[in-house]
């Protein structure tokens, strides 16, 4: 009957000890706890997904990362000209951005207007296995749909970074911009419509290559030397904040929207205000953002001494209709929860409030009503909310006391009871 | 660029909506501070599994339903004869004792022994859909390894019937009984070892067809009528606590096993003793459990106002061992937590602590400074810890007030702001 069965996880992904989930069920908490207060409502989505949800490219390259589930029973035909898609109807939710949009308009008539939804959960993805980066992981998105005004910016900007300051996470910088100044600044400068994609991606490297190395790859790229130019002086404005985006308004002039850099300058303005963390928001307008279905306001969060990002987000106003029929805007912010995880095992760091541990040990052949006494002991301390873990004793006492130290049990908290004693 | 997309999720699954999700985030803090308080520790597992170890035939009738992932990339290859195991390499987890065993083969050296393990996380399972089961639901196991003796069963059964305490469950009903027991019954009646498995189900039904309907089904099958006379003699022991196990004992001889009786009475004994909930815990010789892994006691639990079990688990010394080698013991328990969430729902349950909800209402066109005066507003209350949605003034207000009223703000905490008020 032996069948030894294969033992380690499958390929990329990771079983978690209980060290790291002490502090993922902390941060979980922590994150629950922090935006219930701002009135997001935690929801939930099946972990599988219809193939036609997944493949409706919003999730642009992560579409290529399905995990695909077999058809089942009839519905699966076997033969000779089968292709791939006829073996599939549902697959591993990619993100949570695609099953919130189902939910809302599964569930929009039951939700409240606007409303402020909070998910965290796994989602899958079949990337190339690499250190730390994991085929299963999880996300942790807030999203408040049907807020038209720059509230939702405000909100999703103070919630993020209160959760961030409770996690002692200080000296961090909110970047943000805006699809339609990133539009308007190519269009000034003389891009073509159709170029736009390929300047963002060039943009986008600003923080590896620099404005030298950009200027010279967008050069590189066939673009006009004159437009590139006029382009780059944009980037030079002055300072970080409300007074580079009005001076760039003025210069923008018709190119941009009436109201995008007085809603930004608000957002700005009223985060500053409000916010409880230590932290900067600055204007940056080399922002982009990969994902397509952004539609204005684009925020991220890069902390300096972490090099990459911990969290970002945006406004994507077209998407949710998608799934409706009808407009509804929609804002989110998503923290890398598996980025946060790794920064606080790094640090070592201690979750606040692990109350005390205590180890009884009782010596083996006691008598069931000797045990029970142990185990009442044990009752009270575990009804004030402390932990203790009852065992037998070991022969070899000395390592059973030793791994139990290295488990976190004080010698002070390990206690001995002999049935022997108890019976004088 | 519409492309209306299917808002329903897929067969079988469902969307938690945020009233359901707080109970089930309350039952799930619950269930880790309590287990806490007990020793152990969270673990997680992939949701992904390898599908030879799905396959191993320990998951019984379960793997019938499992959820297959179809291979990817260049390991899939299509062709005339293509079958279906030539497509998939991994399935979604159908429960959380397989992923467990393989977790502590891969692990064991890191972890303390004994280990006691909490588990709680979704399973799949493509269950022909019907009302109230669901093809993804959760699972929550807590299981402990390498504890021969029975202060694992004492701990599992303590732990389990505290939480549901806390629950406010009360009058529900520990059934144990023991595999060996069970085995030794039916051999010092005469029925032939390979008849047990048969025996067994018939035997599973007495709670639905009485002991007459079992002895007539045990008759029916063909088995001889002064063997059945004899086992169904057996049922009619005195009592339902120790008195019966040791009378019965005396009965079985040699057919029961050294130290078997002694523990199950030792087991009540204690759980008698140390009980913080409101419980009988009695010896129930018709129990049989359906999974094929247990190899001694065997538990469940029952409330009386819901008939069904909530509970169940058992020792299985065996199936570790399939995976590492050598032989670990390990007992488990695991809660239905679907059913808790549904009875908790039906009750209308008032999650404890939910804290106070205020609503601030902005009159729109509002400038920057004013939004943020009334943030400010916001963030004192939400630092103590209540909630406090911030919404934009609606056109109807009144509706507006109506739908936050009905979503759990009393009109006492729905406050409006009126920047015209501010400016005078």
């Amino acid at each position: 009957m032996t069948m030894a069965l294969i033992k380690k996880p499958t390929t990329g992904m990771k079983d978690v000890m209980p060290r790291e989930m002490q502090i993922r069920d902390y941060v979980t908490n922590l994150v629950k706890e922090t935006y219930k207060t701002f009135g997001f409502t935690p929801i939930e989505t099946p972990a599988v997904e219809h193939i036609e949800n997944l493949s409706s490219k919003q999730g642009g390259e992560n579409e290529k990362l399905i995990f695909k589930i077999l058809k089942r029973g009839e519905k699966l035909v076997l033969g000779p000209d089968v292709k791939e898609e006829d073996l599939v109807d549902s697959g591993l939710r990619y993100d949570l951005t695609v099953p919130l949009s189902r939910f809302y308009a599964n569930n929009a008539a039951q939700l409240p207007a606007p409303f402020k939804a909070l998910q965290i959960g796994p989602v899958w993805r079949a990337d190339r296995p690499q250190k730390g980066r994991f085929r299963q992981f999880v996300q942790c998105d807030i999203d408040i749909l049907g807020e038209p005004s720059n509230l939702a910016e405000i909100e999703l900007i103070t919630a993020t970074t209160t959760l961030l300051g409770k996690l002692d996470f200080s000296d961090f910088t909110v970047r943000i911009n805006d699809r339609r100044i990133l539009r308007a600044m190519a269009s000034y400068s003389g891009f073509d419509e159709s170029d736009l994609d390929t300047v963002f991606i060039i943009l986008d490297k600003m923080d590896k290559i620099g404005a030298d190395g950009v200027r010279e790859d967008l050069i590189a790229n066939g673009f006009d030397k004159a437009c590139v130019d006029k382009y780059m002086a944009l980037f030079n404005g002055e300072g970080e904040g409300t007074e580079y985006i009005e001076e760039l308004a003025k210069t923008l002039g018709d190119h941009l929207p009436e109201g995008c850099a007085l809603g930004l300058t608000g957002i700005i303005r009223s985060v500053e205000r409000v916010k409880k963390a230590d932290f900067n928001i600055i204007f940056d307008p080399t922002l982009v953002r990969g994902m397509s279905y952004y539609t204005g306001t684009i925020f991220e969060i890069t902390m300096n001494e972490f090099g990459s990002s911990v969290a970002g987000g945006g406004r994507y106003d077209e998407m949710i209709g998608r799934f409706t029929g009808n407009k509804v805007c929609a804002c989110g912010f998503s923290i890398g929860f598996e980025r946060i995880i790794t920064i606080l095992l790094d640090k070592d760091y201690q979750v606040p409030g692990a109350g005390r541990k205590h180890a009884f040990l009782i010596e083996k052949g006691a008598d069931p009503e000797f045990v029970a006494s142990v185990m009442e002991e044990a009752a009270k301390l575990r009804e004030s909310g402390e932990c203790v873990l009852v065992s037998m004793m070991n022969k070899n006492k000395k390592f059973q006391k030793e791994q139990l130290e290295k488990d976190g049990f004080s010698s002070d908290n390990i206690k001995e009871f002999y049935h022997s004693e108890f019976r004088n």
